[in-house]
């Protein structure tokens, strides 16, 4: 079966890229929620709807949660659940054109099966299906190898440090590693980390539709995914998040616990 | 003249990226220079090496001034000075084999005559001829518009806040903006800024190899590059830069001015 989910997945991205670019070359209808910099477009909207009418028609006994609301109202992992963000990085969607990703987790039972985050822009498709490899496009993705902080590149956002307290975490982290980074798409920093071309991300607040699909992807490589204290998270919570190559993933840790 | 020089620069650009991509996979040679992060590779000295021994060739009136230093020891900007990075954000190019730009400034008399920056991974050219325009590869880029502090995008490099001091400056500044990036590429933010993607890049300190090909491409935008304190900056010297939107450039250096 989750062959066959993952070519309709598969198929269904490269259709709504052809919406996406397409919406591009037209004015975005944009609002804000939560806050002034918290944007949402027609297009996020009607890409979730896409997915979600189309999961509803295949498979009408899956469940939902999507970012714009127009899933479920999931409140346990039985049965199998997809978690989707239909535009990860809106604000790099409205600002730049680029740097946003379509992310998709589906679970079942609670345990992560297959796992998406789609480059809208490049046509870089990251994806996982749990015990049988990580790929980018048509490429196998290597296992994470350790790492130390000494040479990590790290990506966090530099808005985490809106405060005195906050300075005072980051401080020591950002002078003893090698370079930190920061893309403005969850999704992005999740893919960068899969691919080794960063280390580890760290994000104080993601909601699951944030992680759900680059933490499939991640630990399939090897990778750790955890809160900023390193307890697991919950898929269906908003968490801190700690994503690293195995080993680097520990030392980390120690900048957030004390 | 301008218009054979232009063409020509663009023809050796397209000849680096066969050389840079081939190079790409092959292990590379890394070194480091100033400090244990300041990292150097056979690709830099070599792309700097063909850039100089083409100049020479083919223009040898004029000085090139190069970050690997195979140019010229240049004290004055008199007659007419190429300006060389031959591959800027070395540590992308190592860690993530992209976002990394060979970035070049021409100068005559001091004036910014052409401009470069070229995204060698995505084959994407931004270029500016001083009074003809700027181009992002055939495209004409429109000229920055006015902006404001609340939807602003910033770059700037985490590392930056090192102490509790920096701090202070920055958390104000991180608060009224609408959100923070960092690429790792002092041209590739410039590139940011020339299309609107980001709104402004602040730096505590860069080389001239570092800005003076994106300072000519957003100077012909219309957008300003100057210091953290709103000075010139002298292009044989590092510097600060502060480059943003017309506007919100002025906006910007008070957060500094204090």
């Amino acid at each position: 079966m989750w062959t066959e989910v993952d070519k309709t997945v598969k198929q269904w991205l490269k259709e709504t890229r052809v919406s996406i670019l397409e919406a591009l070359e037209h004015t975005l209808n944009i609002d804000t929620k939560s806050n002034a910099n918290d944007l949402v477009t027609n297009v996020d909207k009607e890409t979730e709807q896409f997915f979600v009418s189309r999961i509803k028609e295949h498979y009408p006994q899956h469940k939902i949660v999507g970012e714009e609301g127009f899933g479920d109202e999931v409140h346990e992992l039985e049965g199998i659940v997809w978690i989707i963000d239909p535009i990860d990085g809106t604000m790099n969607f409205v600002h730049q054109k680029r740097n946003f990703f379509i992310s998709i987790g589906i679970l079942e039972d609670g345990i992560g099966k297959l796992g998406y985050l789609y480059d809208v822009i490049l046509d870089e498709l990251y994806c996982a299906s749990k015990g049988e490899g990580a790929f980018l496009n048509d490429k196998v993705l290597p296992p994470l190898q350790q790492g130390n902080i000494e040479e990590a590149i790290i990506g966090f956002n530099p808005a985490s440090i809106h405060s005195e307290d906050a300075a005072s975490t980051f401080i020591p982290l950002l002078k003893d590693v090698r370079g930190a980074r920061s893309y403005g798409s969850a999704a992005m920093e999740f893919a960068y980390v899969a691919t080794g071309r960063m280390d580890a991300y760290i994000s104080k607040g993601l909601s699951p539709w944030d992680f759900a699909g680059g933490k499939i992807i991640v630990e399939e490589l090897g990778g750790i995914v955890t809160d900023l204290r390193g307890n697991p998270v919950n898929l269906l919570e908003r968490s801190s998040i700690l994503v690293a190559r195995p080993g680097l993933h520990k030392k980390l840790c120690r900048y957030f616990q004390s």
